[in-house]
């Protein structure tokens, strides 16, 4: 049985995992690959850290030019992390005759242009499936199997750590604050969470999901996202009273004005799948036209679940199945985008809205009267009886409208701000529209 | 662009949503497979029954030889339903050099293991995404995307019709015939149900599977296998009130003592993910020693999903990348399976068991008694007071076991049904393990 060499960069966590599979796994591999994998080097420029693999004698260097400069080395796992020096390197291992496996979202949704296109004209590949949803077979079905279809939208939940957040908030009932730091505390956030909280994680990969399914070049920064850190727990308290759970979904949907990108906390029907995927978890619902939807669920982040990806396109480049897919994707091509976007502030959707009012007269007639003249139609209202506390004060106030365009909640809700008798700030949070959804 | 000429065999439902696809979608399918997919010929012996296709002049013939005997056709979606003549047109189209795209999980279930030798020996490959779970990228997540992984578990909502019965009882609490005739009325069960309700289908689905991620050749008929065709609406009541639902499984387990397969009407959690699949939608739990649960969910039967999978397929071969994986797959090969079955009496469960008993006293001691002498112990009991029309004569007893051998388990039940104070028959359901789930 012949032996190809490999080889992995980026000793940290996904490289140690995926060290540890090549290691361990060598026949499984080998019957998966009709050849052997042999792990020639791995690079990191840490030589001490302790890491959960022990590797053989000599395999790991600080070097990169032990695997840039050995021609037997065919493919590379590139698992660094991080923008530079992750880009100079990945661009060196393509030119050193190298096809390329990375979980990188971050990389490829900043670079992916530029990267791409020097992989084809070096004749190489790039194989990403790790990228997007961890272990879940994301990349390869919307890149593979779902081709006969158009795809008419995404919606996914890209980010576990806001997911086991929102769901520790949900079912808890604790603060923002409280549950960032029990995810901190059980390892699913970061001591900075900033990037996955605030949306940034979830518009990266959907900028490279909305390339992969729509050839929609789009960067990641002009996608509008909302991020979890402002939700409160009254909000996850109020969309279940309306029958809802509120998830950050990453969502993409072909309209006819165009295609419509956005990150938002969003309202979803219980029971609905989408809802229902709890902790750390990550889903992806794609809707095709001939194939009606299909969800995937699955652990989205992790060691093992990650080096799961990196391995199968590892074994997937050295059949060369992944140069006959990267060919074909067209993933960031130099020619212009086949579909436009469209304007965000004419997007259609439902609204959760949610205000503080003060608990006197006139107040539900005047907020009812600015949502009406911006031809917002309200389908149910919720207003308790004030608590002893609340006597006097403030209360909440918790609407959902029919179909309105975001430009006019948001104009809407502006107007609302300025009156006497509501505290700003107003919460507002699109729902899950589900007629696209519906194929029988 | 290049052409590349394609047939379909088979004008029914599928073909018919296939040569619509292909017909329809030309440029899109262009993109995807790197050249224009030429419909040829679509090949069936009823020329004249009305379809949902308008096909161009000169397409449609009742000779196979016509494709067969074109050099020039290299895909052939052959999509004819049933055992003979499927069987040998499949192997005649293998023979004139095609490579062929098939959705018959009976023809692969039955003579899988001669159809792919033969295509081995030819150069030639079968795909056959479309024969499990419909449009849901099953066998390429299985076959391609976790090869990373040994697949440890597979747990799967199979059959549309089945679940579509049994959502029905549950959701209006008809019983079985009641549903199976709302099924028909609305499409969704053939007028003879039996292959869907008796759980033929998924046994077949299920041998396709365990070749595929076990590399284990099962004839499907040694699969042992209980339909849904005696469950009760009684019985998914108490199931509920237990905190589950019923689903029909199929599932393989790889145990210590070798892989364990079956279907079987099985009791799932409710707000795990399959348990919440309704009505006609397959769903399937994946779980792989690196990447934990793998859950898809999507259509798994019906025109434009089946299609989407079959066209998928033959974009895939045309772009060379199902000649690999049918390389890589090996699927049944001639060499021995790798993996034994273990005795199906051996396999471990908890269990849903319930009798019809005399409501007098000593009849719970009595069966309790027998279910401890064959080490069976009792997690919970349900027995509500007798209706007034249960008055002096039989009521309902139901016991959630813990872990017990299925061996011990029919022994008791077969004791117990002896007692005076039972009237057989007596139910029993396995309990869905999640424990091979829990990965973090």
């Amino acid at each position: 049985m012949e032996t190809i060499k490999v080889a992995v960069v980026g000793f940290g966590t996904i490289g140690s995992g995926v060290a540890h599979l090549l290691l361990s796994q060598q026949q499984r591999i080998a019957r998966h690959a009709g050849c052997r994998l042999q792990l020639q080097y791995v690079v990191d420029p840490d030589l001490t850290r302790p890491r959960n693999v022990q590797l053989p004698e000599g395999l790991l260097t600080a070097d990169l030019s032990k695997v840039a400069d050995d021609p037997e080395i065919k493919v590379v796992a590139q698992l660094i992390g991080g923008i530079e020096p992750d880009r100079s390197i990945l661009l060196r291992l393509l030119e050193s005759g190298k096809d390329v496996v990375t979980a990188n979202k971050a990389l490829l949704a900043q670079h992916g242009p530029e990267l791409f296109e020097r992989a084809r004209q070096l004749g190489r590949s790039i194989a990403f499936e790790a990228s997007v949803g961890g272990g879940i077979p994301i990349i390869a079905a919307i890149g593979q199997s779902l081709t006969a279809n158009q795809i008419v939208s995404l919606s996914g939940i890209l980010n576990g750590t806001s997911n086991f957040i929102v769901t520790m908030m949900e079912e808890s009932g604790v603060e923002y604050d409280q549950a960032v730091k029990e995810a901190q505390r059980l390892g699913y956030a970061e001591a900075n969470p900033a990037m996955d909280v605030d949306g940034t994680d979830a518009a990266q990969k959907l900028a490279i999901l909305a390339q992969l399914a729509f050839g929609a070049s789009v960067p990641w920064q002009s996608i509008p996202r909302v991020g979890i850190d402002s939700l409160t727990s009254a909000d996850l308290r109020y969309a279940g009273e309306l029958g809802y759970r509120i998830k950050l979904l990453a969502s993409a949907n072909l309209t006819q004005d165009g295609l419509e990108l956005h990150v938002s906390p969003t309202l979803v029907r219980s029971g609905y799948p989408l809802a229902e995927v709890r902790g750390a978890f990550n889903a992806l619902t794609v809707v095709g036209d001939a194939v009606g939807p299909v969800f995937f669920h699955g652990l989205g982040a992790g060691q093992m679940p990650t080096a799961s990806a990196v391995v199968a396109d590892m074994i997937d480049t050295v059949v060369g199945r992944t140069q006959i897919t990267f060919r074909r994707l067209e993933m960031w091509p130099t020619r212009p985008s086949p579909v436009s976007l469209c304007d965000h502030a004419g997007r259609q959707a439902r609204y959760y809205l949610r205000f503080r009012v003060d608990d006197r007269p006139g107040v539900m007639a005047q907020i009812c009267g600015i949502l009406g003249n911006h031809q917002i139609s309200i389908a149910s209202v919720i207003q308790h009886e004030p608590t002893e506390e609340e006597q006097g004060s403030s209360v909440p106030l918790v609407i959902m409208t029919h179909t309105a365009s975001e430009g006019a909640a948001q104009m809407a809700i502006e107007e609302i701000n300025y009156l006497d008798c509501v505290q700003p700030p107003s919460v507002r949070m699109p729902v899950l529209d589900e007629s696209s959804d519906v194929v029988e």
